[in-house]
């Protein structure tokens, strides 16, 4: 259960995972947290609206919002095709990044359109070498090695209307779900862990995000919580059985973690970290 | 983690606790279950109405179902106040009762009117001597020893608007919430079992119900899951500290179990039963 896992890839670059709908006015926390690494590397902060459909109104609130924070050089990106990920103009502006910011959407369209495409590779290349991948809901899903396209929240239904896909591959061996608590999204979440426990479930609340270090471990901040959702410790899965998807999946001793704002994870021991001062998460 | 749980009572009888919802044509699995016991016995069915503020045409809907499902001998009691807890001829029809169901409504209305009358000494009589005590959605809310009345559903806000109560107490050392998957309500029933570990959280689906076997295990029926949280196995909690109702909760460590039909949890182990053969989970 406290294996070390093998084969992370080393980075000095940051993600920040967040759970949707965030909060643009007021208690911006998590968006101030964007800007701040954007401000202090004085570089561009990239919003990419590849996964809305709305892409110009979406640009537009972010870049309204980031600009009130203080920002000064922002650009915004929008993909519709495979072909706009090799652009030279929209790859050039990517390469000045520091900070790149997906909004949400749907996160199909992120992968289909931008994976392996030049500005794929130039957001690797920018989270390899020290700056920060950001993103929300779709954008905050698609960055896990598999990721959950959709399935019934509010439900026990296990793996019948579990969608999953390829992902960004930003963080290995997770799957990341957002809108967590507010839709429901635990049965989901089990299930996609359950199909192979090697990935850690991670469900975000909406304004509520992790912020992923070196992938090597998070920490948490927002109004929400994460949850953790360890399927390693199963002692027993019906899905071991021949599997039919329209059946409840059973599974025994699952280990769940709840974190709320200040927790951190150390995503290399898989264990969340015993708080030092535990006075201190509250501040 | 496998302690022995001491202080237990001994009954013969028998617990159906349902998580609301429960089918009431075609695939009536549940409230058949109810009904075979009836028959079995061949006592009274009595429809217990106290949570409801439809009395009539609630006992009149469950008639109809338990008549169509063979059930001869039906009653329905409806209390409205204390003095109907005592009054002669309802307790001597619950004196006449094999199985007692309570329908659903607002638990606080089963406990406040019925705790500890005359009908509350027939039903624990019953139940000892070994007559099966049903209940849905409210009627399964009450039968735990501390019961859940209201807290968010699809929210992780820990105790903020938590509120419970002293239950009926005929399934000891747990906490029951019923529309579990269906109303987000993880988050609520976490927060319900971190005040104390001692008892585990059931969150039973809707149209699926525990059948409570002499208060030492349980067998899952019906189309959707149950979920044993256990926190007995918790490393760390945010409660411990000085406690602030408003803070999200952190918990490292939770034990979860999600339960299919055909699936078995001991009690007394507060373990999940391995399946002998699994195959059999599908039938």
């Amino acid at each position: 259960m406290t294996e070390k896992l093998d084969g992370r890839f080393r980075t000095k670059g940051d993600l920040i995972i967040i759970g949707g709908a965030e909060e643009k006015e007021g208690s911006t926390d998590i968006l101030e947290e964007v800007a701040k690494r954007a401000k202090k590397a004085n570089g561009c902060l990239v919003i990419v609206t590849a996964a809305t459909e709305l892409p110009e109104e979406v640009a537009d609130e972010y870049r309204k919002v980031f600009r009130d924070l203080g920002v000064k050089n922002i650009a915004a990106v929008d993909v519709r095709t495979r072909e706009d990920g090799y652009d030279e103009a929209r790859v050039e502006i990517c390469r000045q990044a520091s900070v790149i910011f997906f909004t949400g959407g749907d996160q199909l369209r992120i992968t289909s359109q931008i994976g392996d495409t030049l500005i794929y590779r130039c957001m690797r290349d920018l989270y390899r070498d020290g700056g920060t991948i950001a993103g929300t809901s779709a954008g905050a899903a698609a960055m896990s090695g598999t990721m959950l396209i959709s399935g019934p929240g509010n439900s026990s239904d296990g793996t019948s209307d579990l969608n999953m896909a390829p992902g960004l591959d930003l963080l290995q061996h997770a799957i990341i779900d957002t809108h967590f608590a507010e839709r429901g999204r635990i049965g989901r979440l089990l299930a996609a862990v359950s199909q192979n426990p090697r990935n850690i479930g991670l469900g975000i609340d909406e304004n509520t995000a992790l912020v992923v270090e070196r992938n090597e471990s998070f920490r948490v901040m927002g109004s929400g919580a994460a949850y953790v959702v360890d399927a390693s410790s199963v002692t027993f899965s019906s899905l071991s059985e021949e599997t039919r998807s329209e059946d409840v999946l059973s599974m025994h001793d699952i280990t769940l973690h709840v974190l709320g704002s200040g927790s951190r994870f150390d995503l290399m021991q898989r264990r969340p970290v015993m708080p030092k001062n535990p006075e201190r998460l509250r501040a």
